[in-house]
């Protein structure tokens, strides 16, 4: 077993030319480095591709899959839904399993100056990794995109963490930090009425006065008849998943409506559920070493 | 990683000597199998060791501990408070991680058959691997204990499983079969009225019309002023932990009395407390690939 595991999670600009992404996806491929998913959009024309490995491995990994974008993307080209400022738009580093977020914020900044020296393009450090409280958004460093950026490299305030203040031509800029695991999570309402669900969102986002790491937005699920709460649990330690739920049915309440299930998109930590269960439980004196598989784990340390 | 693994909890009438505990649990070490835990109880004069291995290992290692146990312990001389009627009194084998209950049935039915060839003690299989309606409790198989052995196996519904309807003089009949994984699963209640707890007990444990895999007893636990639901789920897949809870919840409101908290004695298999999140958060189409971990183990399955 590998001990200790970053994920990252790749934002490719391209999803659409499936040989292209093959090629791109295949570079990964090391030691002590695997590639869990890949999932593409024509629409976006972008990549999402989940990569875990080992901390000493998972940046060379990074690497060898930016070096094969850069060769095989132009974003002189690129259409698509999605917005986008790289070939490599963005590079998460995600502490998975004995890591923590300080050896991603590390991991972060070497990959970005690697990535600035060998290709020759800009890096800007963005989430727990940003330089200033301006650089955490995504969505901001990310404003006016491949095009824009021409103009906006030179402002004092977007000069690059790392490399020069001159776009690369086809790759743009790109994007790397470290995040917590997120969360997606959906809430779904026996109801057909989309403010419900956008009221009940307006509530528990951070945004507009909820809780302090959820994001959230209401959407109808037309062909079910239903709507749903849709929201991304950014630091599920701090803001559980227990509570999310909670409060929504709480709000969803208020307008006499049921909560007809939830469900995970993506992955769910087993932390995040091992907690719900405590919390309902009213557990007390709960400990991880209280799981049977976490004593077999222990005894069996050291055997392979 | 070992891939398959069978728990083995063998009782044995010594919780004195330290010296003869140590001795006998240090017979169980092999290739393929480890001792989690020893319990010893200098009341009970009893221990109960805790012993994971792989299938084809563990028997063995249980082998090798009758073999040591039946040389240091002669039950003649033995006196404590617990029930038994053998120097190694009983021997579960209980699935837990890629193994079903039918190989432990099997496992039981081959360790047993040795037990009674190489050491000419007479076996019981008890539990699922038990051969009548009668022997699949524990308690009436011993019923009479080790002293009144000499005359019950002489009765035709008491003739052994395994060997000779002759009690081996210093090491007695051993119990051996295959169980479910047990939950020691405790709930307190904000009330020094010890009969609240007994009444509760009755209500949801199988004996007395309650949930079909619970059996539970009342307590006063006097030092911290309060009373405790204390109980064993027998097969947690089919009772799970949560519907108990909810039960006990509920019944404790028809007194006006609060469920203060719960408590795991012992271990707890992962999947219970993952099942208890599923059914709290309303889950809809949750499955094990769901989980982060799962997933990256997957993806890893062949390294080590």
């Amino acid at each position: 077993m590998w001990n200790k595991l970053i994920e990252s999670v790749p934002n490719i600009s391209e999803g659409r030319r499936t040989s292209v992404i093959d090629e791109i996806v295949a570079a990964v491929d090391g030691d002590g480095i695997r590639v869990l998913d890949v999932q593409s959009d024509p629409d976006h024309n972008r990549s999402v591709v989940t990569i875990v490995g080992r901390p000493e491995m998972i940046g060379e990994g990074v690497i060898r899959l930016v070096d094969r974008a850069v060769q095989l993307i132009d974003l002189g080209k690129h259409t698509g839904q999605h917005p986008r400022m790289g070939a490599v738009d963005v590079i998460p580093f995600i502490p998975v399993k004995g890591t923590t977020i300080e050896e991603c914020i590390s991991l972060s900044r070497d990959v970005g100056q690697e990535i600035a020296e060998r290709f020759g393009i800009p890096v800007y450090l963005y989430e727990r990794s940003a330089t200033s409280a301006k650089r955490r958004n995504l969505a901001t460093i990310r404003r006016g995109e491949f095009e824009g950026f021409a103009e906006k490299i030179l402002l004092p305030e977007w000069k690059p963490d790392f490399g020069e203040k001159r776009v690369h031509p086809t790759a743009g800029v790109t994007a790397i930090g470290a995040r917590q695991f997120l969360i997606a999570y959906n809430i779904n309402l026996a109801t057909t009425d989309v403010k419900i669900a956008q009221q009940i969102a307006e509530a528990v986002r951070h945004r507009s006065g909820g809780l302090r790491f959820v994001k959230a937005l209401g959407f109808s699920l037309e062909d079910r008849g239903i709507v749903q709460v849709s929201m991304n649990l950014t630091d599920f330690a701090k803001t559980p998943i227990h509570r999310v739920f909670e409060m929504v049915v709480r709000e969803a309440e208020r307008y006499g409506v049921m909560v007809i299930g939830s469900e995970i998109a993506g992955t769910v930590p087993r932390s995040a559920l091992i907690a719900a269960a405590e919390y309902y439980l009213r557990m007390a004196g709960f400990s991880e070493s209280l799981i049977l598989e976490e004593r077999i784990e222990e005894a069996l340390s050291g055997d392979s």
